[in-house]
């Protein structure tokens, strides 16, 4: 049992120590097969061995005790489940992991795990896409408060606002939709000797063992060339921080003063162990969390590219650590976000009342703009400047200084100087129509 | 003058200040002449703009103060523009930056930027990518240690090493090429209000803005959702691990022990101030410094796509640097492997000999295959293992403890045993060639 | 002229290439004179050089491109200063840079460099300190919303932020005062051969040394053990960030719907290129830019303590940049810090408005802690939890839900749930003051 | 069962979610101890509530589950642990987690663990450092290639290697001995609000909960200060390249080429699924692997400083899982360094023999030193340079080009340059010794 320090995996672990064997094992299953589809091994002996791989139970404790012994878990798995081939059939024993080495097999399954996880995180984004969807039609004229380095700039809109969220989420999407996990098949040395040894064309089985495994065919063997890791990293990376974006203005817009928008309410949810009245942000605090602890871990797999010889002593076994979790957390990002996005209060009363707090400051560049032309832009910027930094009530001061006629109405009012916010909005609903 | 710290620049600074400020007044420059299309400013004052833009001296040092006071360097830029542009026609400096932004200006200056040094990195890497092409060609079958966890495994090809390399080399065109540049242009909280205050059709005027720049329109402005900017360091953070590798590699196999490869001789290159033997591998030295720091940079940048707000106080600030940096160290990285492998020199002798200091142990793989069937698999392998840990000549224990008639002059000669390293290579050259 | 993308640095470049070579060229002198001292060169020699190295102006130009060929700036910056030397006095030329490698010069340059920006650094973060003391004394009982994740959680008091602040302040005082940067001296391969060779007692050598730059004694050359490189790199990543908590909660207290604290008005600071009203935090906006550039920089020098062989290729060249990027941006976030901290302003009377927003609920866990004995403690914290999430008005809900007679009136006031904030405050003025 | 991953990790989990879980109920067991010492508690209570958590056994997955909902495992951790105190003694439930937080509890259980952790670390680095200053004795005066950026530099001694890994492993004990985790005791906002309001003096009760538990007080509530982790980080990230250092140099020395020293002979030890031969370096490959992760995770804690508020969202959340990782890995580092250093198998005769590769060119910097008053500096590195750069034998050549008479025979005798060597090793000795 683990994830109880893991607020960002959103449950259970689903990718525990077991999960990772029976993916090795698959693979075991699928080289077996793939040699007997080229002949090379007997049909029955391939039967028997994906029988058993699909059966065994391997001992989890001697297979971590074994990790210490060769750095890494394929050499006792291997002897494992040979042995457990052999009590079967003890000469489909003889094909077992034959011509393999711990790299292929290894490699292999981490692709079939990615491969099944970014399945799963697509379907959460889509998820999390429909529900921005839905917010930024249903507020595309909504007004609040534009905030740059975190003061009030202009009005934008929260539909605009959603939709810079949608527009990350389809980002991501692309993305990972760009990344397609290959087999690994190298043998021992990237030459892929001993597969050739016993007799099969090397590109014919690394296509059948690809195509058992649902998995792309590599243009070459790629243990040292560590392409497919860097691609799974940076796609992962960037999905994390792009909700961390979205997580990072939910955070802003439900602090105490501001409380533009609440995270969905469920009994017992985001509660404290010492304030009764505390309804924390915690699906947005998840995120957060693992759009912080994302990108250092696909650094190490990034820096990992950079590795001597046909495998490295180290960076390759420094990989699976931080791949694992990398997925863990954002499978977790993404169920989390569509959680969040399905659920989430707006309260556009609230956007319109902080908008309203700095009595017109706020569309100060329009009345620049406006004044420009009567004033120079100079002498504009620079009244506004003054009228704004005075410590009374803005609009009075700036009809006094102004000293021109001019519809203060309509130009004070936010609501009325929403730039092209709708119509962005629309082009990124455009852009998400078009995607399905 | 910089650079002095900077092995890995290849060189003096490709990016001083001076290209910064000078891509920034093109923007201002492509800005006023994309408005002037629209007929939002007067075509005269627009030719008046990017007049002074291409000919204005700014005062540097001016710039660098402003940046203490407003925390970017665009408001003075404006400043000192709009007075330069005044002193030549007082009417067109009521157009300068009309409607923009700081950051629609740096970070499409940025853009600029990129798109200009990637341009120059792709040459570079075409240049490395025909160098290693000749290397793959010249040793399709050339036999050489393959190594795995620093020991030797099985024979390879210095072929496919290059290979490897060059797999490596496309990989980073493909993602570079990815990567298109957009405009940034979202006015002062990303609805593009005062542009659309002064009369543009906020769609027509990024894609005239972009034409002028020959930058990529946006799909929606991206001051807070920094796609382009992690799209743009992941690639550079590819790149230079995917050359970091062939550094990695040079490094190994230069060493005063292995000596199978040397970097181009070049008088004075690679002298030390105390050892007048030395020849030091500076190439693969700088190219794996560049290896080293661009990843780390290139995390700042994934980090500061989480900015909260419509633009975000100090994440954005803390992309500029390192995105300088990187591209620096990533173009100096670039033309160093094309330097480096457009004049390495190869050594098949000393492969072959390093290859036979085992005495046979580096193809007992080989051996253990052709065993099995005699003695079974798990005999034959324990009977390998305990031969190659013996003291003595490997050949005679092995003659002596096989117990059996094997053709072992054939079977212990390394360069029978390739595996299919010629196929692979030529299968890397095929890509090599249908990508130009 | 440097510094345009740098608002982190507060101002003009302290580190450019020049103060290198200055450095690199005290370090010379000082190699000379104790050489001298200790009679391994002439007293005339090492006069001739110092003086030299006093005066000397090389070609800055010519350098940069050395490091293309050699990887470090020594080689050649040793033969441009021999030849001044020569020209002045041709024997003492035969006494430059004796025994000495690139490293021992490079890295006790930047040991010069650092143990100089330390100093200054200190400086700032006692003004800090200072300024941070006279907050916590002005507002030791100032009450203001204590927030966790977000949202209102308790009272606290303005006195306690600003003590948690000085906190980490005087945290990275102690953290840098651990810092003593050594002398490097280990000639070609750590051996300190030549030097020997020469006739010099290598401790005896080494202690003149660092007598003469006012350096420590590192207890053995370090060329390829880089504590001291690692010991820096985490006091200045601590520092940046130790600033950069006190930068974002600046950050989160400006926001215009908080407002309780402001940056010192200082005019034009702040402005904005399209926005009169603006004034934008820009102190705490480079000091939080800082700390998202120093920890990872000071990750690459931790990186490079991973050093194979003698010395290193890439990871010691891998040090410069980052070393010298985080030495400015400390340096420039302790002065902002100083600024900042020494004309904040604080408005109390925000701070209390937003204290009364949750009419109450803030001090919900005083209520549970009274009403426990009554209810039981579950029972309390139900009726809390229920009362906050009714919409309506909290005290009049809690009065009539609670059913039992309390001082609502007292129990309900913020001012009077402030724990031991002004005590623990007070033991961090305690802690200040000792420290002087 | 985990660790199937985690080669660095030296064996099983030692840190798996019970053993968080068991210091949390320790931790709540402290807290009512010191409470009732304090007379705020009924004693029978804090006796009731210590048994409880002494014996309970929680539901694991249920703990997991209310991390998705609350962010944290305290407060299910609270309400599950309060039945269980309830089912036994329902009075002394009514004082379970009295005053506490969640961060109160889950900061001190993990200062706990790594209190813990620090110390099986600190053994191993005292294994370490004993079995290293056996080499360096043995190994004093045994000439190696010094190596300097991969190639031959000049001699120098295994014991001076030995000496400098010997070094590493002080500073990392130094390092983490400084290291002195304090109980996290704040209440819900930093002010120890309940604490106090229940009676307590908040500076005794910190000093009593520190007193149960055996760890440091804190001068001020650290919830959002976090001091000591970021210190925890950088020791464990500067342990983690230190012994990373050691590994590094080890995977160079064991090269099939060099072969100078070999990791301790197991039986299956570093074994290959594919090569009978291999017996790969795998403590070292542990070691190296440890030190690629450790430093990003640490990365991850630094920048979690940078807290906003009293609590922030995220950023706490963000260091459970990077420091557990973080304290696996050196506790694995550390145990796996005692290991190697203590059966590692030097190898002199190859030392000497790979020594004497270059043919003399490794002493050329002596060469140099002795020609230079001859002929003059300059012209005697001319000399040297082109002497080792023409192909055939260093020596003769050298005589002939020379055309000087000196001692050759001892001068270009490795083993007679061996600078300081010997001497530095031996102070690095009597470092080691007086530690202890």
């Amino acid at each position: 049992m683990t994830g109880l320090l893991a607020p960002g995996w959103a449950g259970t672990d689903p990718l525990p120590d077991s999960a990772w064997v029976r993916a090795m094992l698959d693979v075991e299953a699928a080289l077996a097969r793939a040699q007997a589809k080229l002949g090379v091994i007997p049909a029955e002996a391939a039967s028997a061995i994906a029988r058993v791989a699909g059966e065994a139970e391997l001992d989890l404790a001697g297979l971590v005790d074994g990790v210490h012994e060769t750095a890494n878990p394929v050499v006792w798995l291997v002897s494992q489940f040979t042995a457990a081939v052999s009590a079967v059939d003890p000469e489909a024993a003889e094909y077992v992991h034959r011509g393999g080495t711990s790299q292929d097999i290894l490699d292999s399954a981490a692709m079939l795990i990615c491969a099944r996880v970014l399945r799963r995180v697509d379907a959460d984004l889509v998820r999390t896409a429909s529900a921005l969807a839905g917010l930024v039609e249903a507020h595309l004229s909504t007004p609040m408060a534009g905030r740059t380095l975190t003061q009030h700039a202009v009005p934008t809109t929260f539909g605009l606002k959603a939709a810079g969220w949608l527009s990350l989420v389809l980002d991501a999407r692309d993305r990972l939709a760009a990344v397609d996990p290959p087999v690994s098949l190298g043998g021992a040395g990237g030459t892929l000797s001993a597969y050739a040894e016993y007799g099969a064309d090397p590109v014919a089985l690394t296509e059948a063992f690809a195509a058992e495994l649902g998995l792309a065919v590599p243009p070459i063997p790629w243990h040292a060339l560590r392409t497919p890791i860097a691609d799974i990293a940076s796609a992962l990376a960037f999905t994390s921080v792009a909700l961390g974006k979205l997580a990072a203005d939910v955070l802003v817009l439900t602090r105490t003063e501001i409380a533009e928008v609440a995270e969905p309410a469920v009994r017992g949810r985001g509660a404290s162990s010492a304030m009764p009245q505390k309804r924390n942000p915690v699906l947005a605090t998840a995120i957060a969390t693992a759009a912080r602890q994302v990108p250092p871990y696909a650094l190490v797999l990034t820096q990992a590219v950079v590795a001597e010889d046909e495998r490295p002593a180290g960076a390759w076994h420094a990989e699976w650590q931080p791949l694992r979790e990398s997925l863990r957390l954002v499978a977790g990002a993404a169920a989390n976000a569509a959680e969040l996005t399905g659920g989430l209060t707006v309260d556009p009363a609230a956007m319109l009342a902080n908008l309203r707090l700095t009595g017109g400051a706020v569309v100060s560049e329009r009345l620049s703009a406006r004044l420009a032309p009567i004033l120079g832009k100079a002498a504009a910027k620079r009244l506004l400047t003054e009228v704004s930094q005075t410590s009374g009530d803005f609009e009075s001061a700036l009809r006094q200084a102004a000293g021109v006629q001019l519809d203060f109405d309509d130009l004070l009012d936010p609501a009325r100087y929403l730039g092209a916010a709708p119509a962005l909005a629309r082009r990124v609903l455009a852009r998400y129509r078009r995607m399905y």
